[in-house]
Parts: structure tokens; sequence; C-alpha cells
């Protein structure tokens, strides 16, 4: 199986992250195919990149879907999920949305945490748009530009831990969900340290595109995430061009 | 992998096409141990005998779960989920929490169909208490008791495949989630002629079951999914009472 | 008037409670009928004794509601309450609904105090179940064993006083609910020092049952509160047996 | 006990059918006190005579409670019950928040019948207002104004039955809340047609008055619903100025 | 165009200052119609007196409105708001309806600073009554009389701004609203300090009054906000019984 | 005063309907500077090109809004609407938004009017985004592409009116919301024939658009609406690089 990592972040960096905080996730078997924006921000962090971003997850998805079995966001806010679910004839996940999800299976209301501040409404707008407000104990965000940058970050790691212990007792939280796509493999790393699961998006992004890759659920023929072509595109890329000729089979 | 099958209905019948209907959506390796209600309710199919299934759950959870890697609640209603989730261990998942959370995946809201108008109560709240409500495009309930019965059922294939498109065409249904344990094999069956995805619990609940699993998300140790025990149960199965005098490890 | 207290808990010092606190607020003539659980847990205290005690509560009711005008769930989870609304033909109220519902004709957002942080979410769950969470001004909850000890609890007092004034001033509480089957005398012994309503489910449960015996309102004929029966169950208890039987009259 | 019945429309026929109707709810030993509007509209029916008719409640509650050990607000709009219920040392709740309350202990989701599709918005409004609108299972409106002449109703009285029924078909309802002061006595004429509770507000209103009163809750002494003297008042007749000279003691 | 400002306070001081705050917002050419309460409460501080002032809200809008082209209840409980769109044939807005609304549209979640905490609850069922509970980042409540005394206010201006800066770091608000009619001027005079939009009720809602006497949406002709008339009144002023005798044209 | 109309489709047709039916909601002196994609999808009709356009929004509102006052979104998804107000140190309103809030202000629950049954989805998930889903009275699709085609559209005309007539009859709409950029003109002709307030997102954005420019509420200057600068961006148009290069003053 082929799992289609959708970095549009313009960052090597980041994307290198998630391909090792993946790596831990998948199955037996299965290959990752992790593309990064070429285009548009350096790294997403506000309202406007975010929805120039967008773009770039079409434009990723429609050129390196093909031969894919299943595709993830991989940017936290889920940048332009709903267009490439329905644009795209394989499943599409959000990372955010997976480890949401996921974190519903096991129980009780779950602790979020974002990096910076400023980013926390548009994580709070993406819970609501998914309906799951309700489930949520509490937010807490970490000022840092650590995840960005290289080599250890003892200090980070003890704030993460320190503010999901605040998160499930003075929340209630009954397990965290760490943001970011450069968390992929700190939640694994620092689990021991905390009494509930702490999940992160990408292992559970991967994990749940496998598992809709296998169910085999048809694509829609019908409905807002029905096939959108045929449809016309000005001076876009190729691939984009090509997506919207042909509905996917 | 071992995946527990709880269905707390006394009836063979109905474990046998959950069974059926789980063996088409496992992966190779995975084995099932699916068990039966042994005293309550011949079917659940109201609040009363919902209530006294929920102790046949703990009952069959309590006793066949060692040595399994996850389970899933075979009644769907996901009779007693709560309750395992916290007793056992392992992952548990509701056959109906795991259609309706992969139905969230597959994009826009959701139809549900039950079976019986007088159910239909119970699932509604069902729904609400995920928090999940607003995902719901529409509701509606089939009545036959063909599902229980032997033999085809070709009449009332007709009438789910006509109100599921029924919800999709007038509701705006983006999937159909096929509700009752005995469907285990009909949404497979009858996709071809529905245009959205039709799930339903049981192929749901064996596939994130089998995630979860091999997830390894950790037991909570802290707030209402930790272990219960060590506490004092009266006349109770020896299972039961083992399964509440040491906690998981 | 005869009021059926049914108490899953197996524990006779918590019936003794619930009838001295009920005691305190029934019209004259009415009597009470105190039943205790007979398997399952010593004390409910988490979901999956909760889960077992919903069959406790059915057969409790199904034994003693027979020449009884109403019935109360006499657990603070209000464990089986559906069920045995179900099944009986004579009203069934939930202590903690009717603690919620009175309070809300006293006018204003409700702050509610629980006992022990583990099991709040499971009070939560239920105020959602009742459709009344925006009623809720805020949680607060209490680390103590006292309530189930013999002797005075002047510490506990306080500490439920401080507690209740807190709700008040930081999260606007018009009223206060205090949880618990065991805090049945509480209110009226601490309301003077809390200057708003401070409200107890065994108080409210009788008085309401009191009302909904003498309203008369008729047993359901259609919809999911209507009788069960007749239905088929395994094993069980005569008087349950017997109750799915025949429907209500 | 003495229960006042506050009727700001000012119209006695309106006043003789609610103490009708109130008489056959309340205990025995009970007695009524029901007052009519003196100024502002005939019949209210509007958004604007509805506002001008909660001077009116104020006036006549002022005026009459001395001596009262509960009051009804007994205009289905629940007209001027928040302002009320501040200014009275007494409880007072209206008369559809009681009956949308007492269904709710009936269970399920409640279907409501208004009389004219114009003030539905207003009905609406009201239970959202009481955070009750996920109880609602759906909404009916009746156009007749026989309910305020005199004599036989059959073919309304046929009409309000096919609607409830309507409701317990379509929408579910497993209650059905009959709006409008004039049908205090209709819900106990019509029950023996209607296969669920039907409700009325002027019998749950009088129940849930005589509860309160006798459970002797304390007028909250902080918070929106403390007493709200001394204040002043300008131009107003003498017993409100006088409520708000003193606060309840 | 002339704006029609509905105070239903009897209190000069009150207007002058809603004046002096309208004066900065309004555009050139635009006459302001101040006037106060005649009957009711001096200041509008609790639920009672609210409902009293309803009706003079209903007073003041039958007597002056002839004229003018819009009207604002410059009442920061919107107090007859519903009422007074009603009735009357010229748009009517609510002073902190029109701060909030506005506030949605400079982006993000409101904070809201009330004066008193014991109004807050009264504040918190206008915005639960606009379905706009969730734009709600957080509350603040600020004790002082000194909005109602002449003179300068340092240290009351410190507070709101203080006050402001912690709904923004704590709370996430992105705009904040300062209710209250006297604060019509503060939020202008405060802004500078303040790093997100502060608005208040005065001005936004006299600039909605003036969009929508422009915009010349028609009066409704039928539902809950088409005209009342003709319906009678009983001991009413000349101008609200003529109000309800011809329906505005 | 300038605004700036951002219409992201490239399509230049609908950009002259957009300022046909701008011109009738203008004040006079107001210039309308109305801008046409230059990439990306014809027509925005699916949730792809929906995610494709939001960075055609970027590009032209980072070109264009030097030197204009305000803008507003004209395309009825409000596409981009969150990046544009956080990038552009002008007020930015999303058409549609800004109907509904307006509608909010004439009172009652809103009708709603989509082109297209596959697009409801995606202007459901909008209007939820703002929190706006309980004012909905009701959903109507129109499947037609006369909108987007030259000449009289009496049959669509005609059609629009049984609908909204069907949304205030039906559903209780109190004002009905026509989406659609192309619509701009449509409400002012057909309003006459329907009998509450009929709206289009186009005169209402320039009208909220003008009100905001006015009101000069200032940019904030922290939290998700603050200036985003400076940020790299990669390969793209020298107007955005320059717009995240400098913060707006």
């Amino acid at each position: 199986m082929r799992i289609l990592l959708i970095n549009a972040n313009n960052s090597q960096v980041v994307t290198d992250k998630v391909v090792a905080g993946a790596r831990g996730a998948i199955s037996p078997g299965t290959e990752l195919i992790a593309v990064t924006g070429t285009f548009g921000p350096r790294v997403i962090g506000t309202r406007s990149e975010n929805a120039m971003a967008a773009h770039s997850t079409m434009h990723l998805a429609a050129k390196h879907a093909p031969g894919c079995d299943a595709a993830v966001i991989a940017v936290s806010y889920d940048t332009g999920l709903g267009g490439a679910r329905e644009m795209l004839g394989i499943p599409v996940v959000g990372m955010t949305e997976a480890a949401l999800l996921t974190a519903c299976m096991l129980g009780g209301r779950i602790g979020i945490i974002t990096f910076g501040h400023r980013v926390q409404p548009m994580y709070r707008e993406l819970v609501e748009s998914y309906g799951l407000i309700s489930r949520v104990a509490g937010w807490r965000s970490i000022e840092s530009s650590a995840p960005y940058q290289p080599g250890a970050h003892d200090e980070l790691d003890r704030e993460i831990v320190a503010t999901a212990l605040s998160l499930i007792e003075k929340d209630g939280a009954e397990t965290v969900v760490l943001t970011g796509a450069v968390m992929a493999s700190v939640s694994s790393r620092l689990q021991p340290q905390v009494p509930v699961p702490l999940l992160d998006g990408i292992s559970a992004g991967v994990r749940q595109a496998e598992l809709l890759a296998r169910a085999r659920y048809p694509k829609p023929a019908t409905g807002s995430y029905a096939p959108p072509g045929p449809r016309e595109l000005i001076g876009a890329d190729p691939a984009l061009v090509e997506a919207f000729k042909t509905p996917p089979r």
C-alpha cells in the first residue's frame, strides 16, 4: 500500500519529521510518498498562509495521488482537506481530524495542545468544523519555535508533559492531542510520562488512511464529495488541469 | 491478532451473522473470538433489555478478554461500551461508534437507517452521547423482522436501498450507516446500488479495533477510563470478580 | 401513596441515608419502600460498576414496583433510569434528573458538586443526556470518603459549603446541586450557610415522584417508553421474566 | 396553600378557563387566587403585546403575591417570568416551563402544539431560552380562534388529536405539550385519544408550584434572582413601588 | 435621516451619555431623536425592572417613531427589542445585538465586559437568545457605579483596559464589547490602549440603524415581525392604542 | 470611499453582475473597484475549486487593496475570508456573512436558497463556521444554470419566488437569503413578490463594508487577525510577497 503524505509547507525539514513520525505507525508493507509544497508559505502559521496553502495541497494532491492508495494532509490545520477529498479518487484524511476521531474511540474528552497562542483560534474553528467541540476538555498553547529547529528539545519536552498533566488534572482531559506536523515522533517519546493516551495527528492519520484504503469504501458518485470534473481551470498546473478534466474512475 | 466480538444478545444466529460480516473486514492473520450472551434478553430491542444487557457485556468482557488484543461491542446500541472500555486493559470500540467516526472521515453528513421506529430514540441518544448529532443528515427506520430470519431478503434489500437513496436525495446524506448487528454483511452486498459509502458497524468496528490494537495507546492510569479495581462485587460471576480484584497491568 | 426507592448499590448504609433524606421531603401519607441491590457492586463508583448496576435496577424495579405508585432511582448516576421508566407502569424519576429539572424552575444556571474527580465525566455525560448542559454554570469535585462513614462530618461540611460558595462567586451558579445518594440529608443541613438554593437528588426525586403519581399521566402506548413486553428473557429473575411476559396494563 | 395564578391577559374568560383547568390539578387544601390584567393587551398574541404584558405581570405579582405561597405565570409565553421570580419572595413557575420540564421526566422528546403559526417563533425562542431545544421532537400549529369562544369545540378537538398523532408518528414525539392558557382543561379531556402523555401548562404549573412551595428552597440572597430592591421606580403602581422599597424577607 | 434612540431608563443623564456617544458614530446629515422613559425603573439593573421597562420601550417607540427612519434600543439589555421591531414600520436594532453582530464581522471570538456581576446572567441569556453564545470567548464584570456619576473616571478607565487585556490574553478574545448605555463614549476613548477592536453598543447600534434605514428592506407582511394590529389594548397610552389600531403601512 | 470587490471566479460576467448589484446598494461617493481572478477555477462550484480560489483571493487582495478602504469577498462561499481579513489592514467582509448578520438584525430565523443541491453542504458548513446555524429556518436549492447566462430569466424568477414562499410558509423563515454572487440584483427585483425581506450578499456586503470603513475600528495588533508578517513566501506573486514583508501599519 502506498500512502501519500501531503505537506503544503515549503519546508523539507517538516516533511522529514513527518516521515520519521509516520514510519513508526505504518503497517509492514506500507510505503510512504511524502511531498513538500513548491510555492506559498515557508511554514503555515497564519490564516492567510493557510488560505494560500490550500491551493498548494490541491496541486500536490493532483500531481502525486496517481498510484497511491490513500492520502494524509500532513499539515495540522488539515489544510485543503475537503477539496482534496472531493478531487481525489482515493481516501484522504486530515492529520488533526484523524487524531481527534481516534481519540474519541479511546473514550472521554480530549485535551488539545497547540504551538503558539496565535493559532489556537484556527484549531478551535477546525474542531468546530468537525462538529467535535463538545468532545474537547480544554486547550493549552506552548510558545516555542524549538520544534522547527534541529537538536534535542529537553526543555520543550518537559513543557509538553507539564501541559498535558495540567489538561488532565485541571480540565479532566482523558486523552491529549498534540497538534503540529513536526510533533510526529514526540507523542511516542513522551507517552511514558503521560498517564493517558497522547496522540499526534501523523500517526493517527496514516493509520486511519491505511484503514480506509483497506476498507475500499466507494468514491461517492453524488453529493459534495463526488468527483468535481469536468471543470475548467485557468492557468493551473497541468496535473490539476488533468484532474479536473476527467473525474476519477 | 485476536479480536473479541461481544454480542450480549442471547442469540447464536445474531453472533453468526456478526462473524460472517466481520470476516469480510479483518486483515489477514486476525482471529475473531465471538461470544454470545448467556443471560438477559434474547434479542435487545428495548431500553429495559439494553439496561440488562449492559451487565451481560461486562460479564462476557471479563470472561473472554484475556488473551485478546481488542474488543468490539457487537450490539448496535453499543451496549455497555463505557463500562467495558474502563474495565478491560485492551481497546474496546462500539460498532455504531466506529461506523459513525469512520463515516466522519469520508466527509459530509451521515444518514442513519434503523430497524424499527421504536428504537430510533435509543440510537439518537447514542449519537448525542458521542457528541456527533450535528453530523447526522437524517434518520429513517424500516419495519421488518426479516433480518433475524434465515433465507434471502430481496424485498428488505430493495427497501434498504430505497431508504438510503431517500436519505441521500432528500436529506443530503453523503454517507449512510446501516445500524443493527445482523446487518453486518448487508452493506457490502448492497453497496453497488448506493451512490455513497454504505457503512455497517461490524465492519467498521473490527477495522478500528485492529487499528487501536496495533497503535498500542496505553491504558489510562487516571480518569474515568482507568482500571476500576480493586472494587468489591457481590454475587457476581467469578470472571467479573477477578477483573475487579486486580486492575489490568 | 407508596414510593419505591431503588438503590442498586449493595449497601444498606446507603439505603438508610437515602431513606433518612427522603423522609424530610415526602408529603404526609406517603410511604417509602426502599430496596437495596442484591448483586453487583458494593458501591457504584465506576463506569463498569454502573453498567452492571443497571441490571440490578431492572431486577429491583420488576420485583418491588407492584403496589407502588411511583419510583425513584436512588443512585445519583440515575442508573437504569430509561430502562425502568420503560418497563414499569408507574412513573420513574432519576434523582439527579429531578434535582436538575427542579433547579431549572428556581432560575439561572446550576453549579454541580460531585464526590470524586474520577466520576465527574460520568455526571457530565448524564447531564448532556438530558440536554441540560447549557444550564450548568460550573463543576466542582470533592475528594472524600467521609460520606460513606458514620459519625459527624464537620470538615466535609465545611468543604461542601466552601465549594458551593466558589461555584456561586466564580462561576455564577444561581443554584447548587449536591450529587450522591448519601448526601440526601446534607443539603437541608447546610442550606443555611449557602446563599442560593442547595438541592439534593433524593429530596427532589421523591417530590417529583409524588407529583407525577398524583398527575396520573398515562403510560405511553407507543414509542420507546411503551411497555416492552412480551419479550423473552434468558436466565433472569422470575420477577423480571414476569415483567416482560405481560405488558403493564 | 395559596397559589397565585397571574394572567396578564385582560380577559376574564381566559382567567376562568385557567382556573377551571387548574382545579383539576391541585391537591386538596390548595386555594387558587387567579388575577387578570388591568391594562395592556386584551389577549397577548404578538411580540409587542407580550412586551407590554411583562409590566402587567409585575404589577399583578407585586399586588397579589402577599399571602400566597407560590405563583404561576398563567400566560403560555411565560410572560415576565424572570422578573416575577426575582421580585417575589415565593416560588414562581412559568406554565410552559413547567409543562416542558415535567415532560422531560416522562422521557423522550416532546412534540409542541401552538395555536397560530405566527406565534410559533415566540414559543421556539422561549424553549431555547430554557436550554431545552434539543428535547423538542417537532412543532405544529393550529389556526383556530375557537379556544377563545364559548361552547363545544368538537372540530378543534379532532384537529388537536390529529395533530398530536402526527407529532408522535412522524416526528417521534414521546410526549405532547399543548400550549395556550385557554387549553387548561383540554389536555385531560383529549388524553384518552392520544397514546402518549398530553400535557398542558396550567396543570403542570400548579403542580410544580405546589411542589416548590412545599420544598421551601430559600429565596436566593445573591445572584440575578436575589431580591431587587431597594430600587427607585417612577410613576409605578403603589404595590410595585412597595415591592421595590423593601426586599422580601 | 432621523434615528430614534429609545432609552427606557428614567434618567436623563443616561440619555445624555447615549447621545454624546452616538454623535461620534453617525453620518453627516443624520439627526438623533433621543427619548427617555417616563415611568418604571430609574435605572434598569434587575430582571424585574427590565420586565417593566419593556412596556416603557413600547410606549416610547409608539409615541416617537413617527417621522423617524430607524430606531435603536439604547438600553444594553436590548429591552423590548422584539416587540418594538414587530410594532414599528421602521428598522429597530438593539444596541448590544448591533455590537455583537458588528464584532462578528471583525473576526474571531468576542470578550464581553459587563458592569455588575449580578447582571451578567441577563447578558448571557441575551447573547444566547441571538444564537451567538459560541462566538463568545469570555466574560468579565466590573463592580463600579462610577459610570453613572459625573466627572472623570480614571480608575474605572484603568480597570476597563486591564479587563479587556485579560480577556484578550487569557480567553483569546479577538474583539471586546463593552456593555452599558453609559459606556457610549468610553470605547473610543480607551481604544488606543486596547490592541483589538473595542466596541460599544450605541456606536454600533446607530451605524447599523443607518445601514438598515438606507437599505430599505420591506417591513415583513407575514410572520412574527409583521405589523401586530389591529389589536385591542386596555388603559394604554393613546400613542400605543393608535399604533395597534392601524398596522404600519 | 473605495470598496474592493474580490471575485476569485475567473469570470468577468460574474464580476459584472456583482458590480451591477453592488451599485444599487452603495452610498453616494463610494467607488467600487471590482477585480476578477486570473488563475484557478472559471466558476467556483466545488470544494476543490474553492480551495484553489482561496489563493486567488489572497492574490487579488494583496494586489488591489492598497488605496481601498474596505473589501468584500464577492464569492458566496466567502472564499478566503479569514485569510484576507488577517492579511489586509482594511476591513474585509464576506458577502454571505454580511447577508446572514444583516438578516439577524431584521429578526427571526433565516431561509437560505442555494443554487445547486451539490453545493448546499458547503453553505451549511459556512453558516456553521459563523456559529449561526441555530438562526437558520430552512434550506432550499434550485437547479439552474440560468443565472450564469445572459438574458431574461422569467422562469428562474418564478422558481426563486416560489422557493422563498415555501421557506416562509413551511419552515417559518422570517427573512430569506439568496446565495450566489450572480444574484446580486435579483433580490431587489423580486422583493415585491416576497412578503419578508429578501437579502443578497453583495448588497449586504458593500453596505457592511462601508459601515466598517466609516467606523474605523483599529486593525488588531494581537491574535489570529493581527498582521501576519513578516513571513517568507515561496514563488508567490510580488504583491503577496510584499504584503507579507511589512505588516500593515
